[in-house]
């Protein structure tokens, strides 16, 4: 009954791959991926380590390597996540094969069929198919320019005939909604998962990709804090920091919560690539990262603004959005009536493509919304690519009256 | 009631991590590690195609690629397979991540708690690992020198309470017991589960590994001529070929089956790591991979004499083996009163370590049997280990009298 049912994911997962193909189309304006810029991949500093690599780590990069990791990566990560200030030493860290991985790994530990998953709306495509894998019940909370609506988290925990197993959240830099949670709305919210012995999985893909110093201390994950009464499990990625490719990310939990973790990972794929591992510890380890990481801000930033003053320019008064402190997007609200499949499917034939709202809706219904991510974006064409999509929206809204 | 357990799999899981920090031990004369050698890796043959990589190919080896794999991989990988005349163009081809994960998918695919998989005895441990993460009930069915008891299938078949959903094979150079089924035995089981709707995986992690002609011969996929009334589900590694660190394997089903596969690996992964498949592309594409192949079965063909060698001068009359045509192991049968766990002990002490035979028993029990990987051995070292391992056999037999 439960074995895995075509249904349940097929939808999402074609109209993914027909955007993607489209995409592909010469020419094409794409806003849609949710991936890094091409052309700013640490290309020449993972050269430089791949030829300068130890005879024998290089042979054990070829190896099989401990389910929980490459350990000298363990190691690099753990210092990287300490400075950050997480809570490196009384929890647990395991490399996962892309961050995707952990929030499965964590599902396969704790959800059974029919049970409640609680989480953003919008959400994580990646996530929202995790949980449907896994037949998860998905309650989703109206996120807002703060964080999620607490008002509406309330009546649901109250609310609803079985108690939730996991809340997921996306509070940094958000996936798609560009949105980062205020202090006031994190602490909040802790106080109103605390002692329900709800699992909070904090997701932070995007925690080093900040636009300023305030975005990075508004960013501080939520884990670091943790209060006893409530389990954050932490989930990071090389993805957004090194390269998707590498297909790396980690897991911080409790030890207990590790234990399975571990056990789970080790039937999923053995280990994650111990090749990439290698390198993305010399990465870390040669304080590689940091430079890194200061020069590729400061250019999403520069495609932040650029994409700011482009939507300023050419969008109608009714389109609405947050400016993001940082990450890869911008998401845009328009009035309830608007279908962003139809305005997708004008603004392709015009030479730009974005990914529709209910792509990100766990009921996959909610459309007056789209993503914009600018972060693979050539500077030159993000004017051009807003404009197109501008238009379609402004038509779009003609054939209501 | 089906979140994942940790009871399901502790135990097999600690054992193994304990014998790998046993080997970590210096000095220490390694028969346990089923890996493929750390000195025969193509070192330098992925520092060729590293080096001279496109621009753009490398730049893509950073970013996400598509779900089924990397194109250019799945082309070439294609043309490597339909050379060995497996049915490339009348089956869909999926890159895993690793050929665990193909297991995994195919299980999730298929099983449900309590459903009954078929496998062999002994079988692959991390396939057990994986059908027990999927609370499944395994049906093991003892391996012969030609391949499994097809009496005992019969009578599985017609025994059970409910139709099993997986006939799980190694049916090449097996992990862990080195045998090969003979051309009648595959007939004969082809035609006993004909009809039956139970998908056969054939798991064929190591088919590149034969050591002679005959071998050769012996060992073609019973997928390259699938009867209409039998449904083979294909799994092959690129872990015994190029690298395990690589982290890529490979499902080769049909487009029904496939379809589903590939939405499972979605929300496993996303995708498996491109960096690793941009080189393996270049490696079968180049031509590398053949000479390759070539220089690595002599290599593991001689290890595989020198330990036949050091067996028939060391071990006592009343151990029994086969000797290997293909892969990585040889699989010791001591009689039924025998322990090979206090063997392990005694061998640990004296400075050689294998894997005692109740790991591979899905019902982790048997234990008058043990592995022994010749694959990742000094070849200087396989006669003291082999004395190390048959003095501890003896010492043992001592012991009943």
């Amino acid at each position: 009954m439960y074995a895995f049912s075509k249904s349940v994911m097929e939808l999402r997962s074609s109209e993914i791959r027909d955007l993607m193909s489209t995409v592909a189309k010469s020419g094409m304006i794409s806003f849609a991926g949710g991936m890094p810029n091409n052309d700013l991949f640490p290309v020449r500093e993972i050269d430089a380590i791949y030829n300068d690599l130890d005879p024998g780590v290089k042979k054990s990069a070829f190896q099989y390597g401990p389910t929980p990791g490459y350990p000298p990566l363990l190691e690099s990560l753990k210092e990287f996540l300490r400075k950050k200030g997480l809570p490196v030493d009384t929890n647990k860290l395991l490399i996962t094969t892309g961050s995707l991985q952990a929030i499965n790994i964590l599902t396969k530990e704790f959800v059974d069929p029919g049970d409640i998953i609680l989480l953003e709306n919008p959400s994580f495509i990646g996530a929202i198919s995790v949980f449907k894998s896994y037949m998860a019940r998905m309650e989703s909370i109206p996120l807002l320019s703060d964080g999620i609506d607490l008002g509406i988290l309330r009546k649901k925990l109250s609310h609803l005939p079985e108690k939730p197993k996991i809340l997921y959240l996306i509070p940094n830099f958000h996936n798609p909604a560009g949105v980062t949670y205020s202090l006031e709305k994190r602490k909040e919210l802790l106080s109103i998962v605390a002692n329900k012995n709800i699992i909070v999985i904090e997701d932070d893909a995007y925690n080093d990709l900040y636009f300023d110093e305030d975005a990075k201390i508004m960013s501080i994950p939520m884990k670091n804090n943790e209060p006893k009464n409530v389990t954050i499990c932490y989930t990071g990625s090389f993805s957004k920091i090194l390269g998707p490719g590498f297909r790396l990310g980690w897991l911080l939990v409790n030890e207990e919560i590790y234990a399975k973790c571990e056990l789970i990972k080790q039937a999923m794929d053995a280990c994650s690539p111990n090749f990439t591992q290698v390198l993305a510890n010399e990465f870390l380890s040669r304080g590689l990262i940091e430079p890194y990481l200061s020069g590729l801000r400061t250019e999403y930033k520069e495609r932040m603004e650029m994409t700011q003053n482009a939507l300023q320019k050419n969008m109608p008064d009714f389109v609405k959005w947050n400016k993001p402190n940082g990450g890869f997007y911008y998401w845009l609200e328009m009035p309830q009536n608007f279908n962003s499949s139809e305005i997708l499917l004008d603004s392709i034939n015009n030479g730009a493509v974005f990914v529709s709202g209910k792509t990100f809706d766990p009921a996959n219904i909610k459309n007056n919304n789209l993503r914009i991510a600018f972060s693979n974006m050539n500077k030159e064409d993000i004017d051009k690519g807003i404009k197109i999509i501008a238009e379609s929206i402004i038509k779009h809204s003609r054939s209501f009256h």
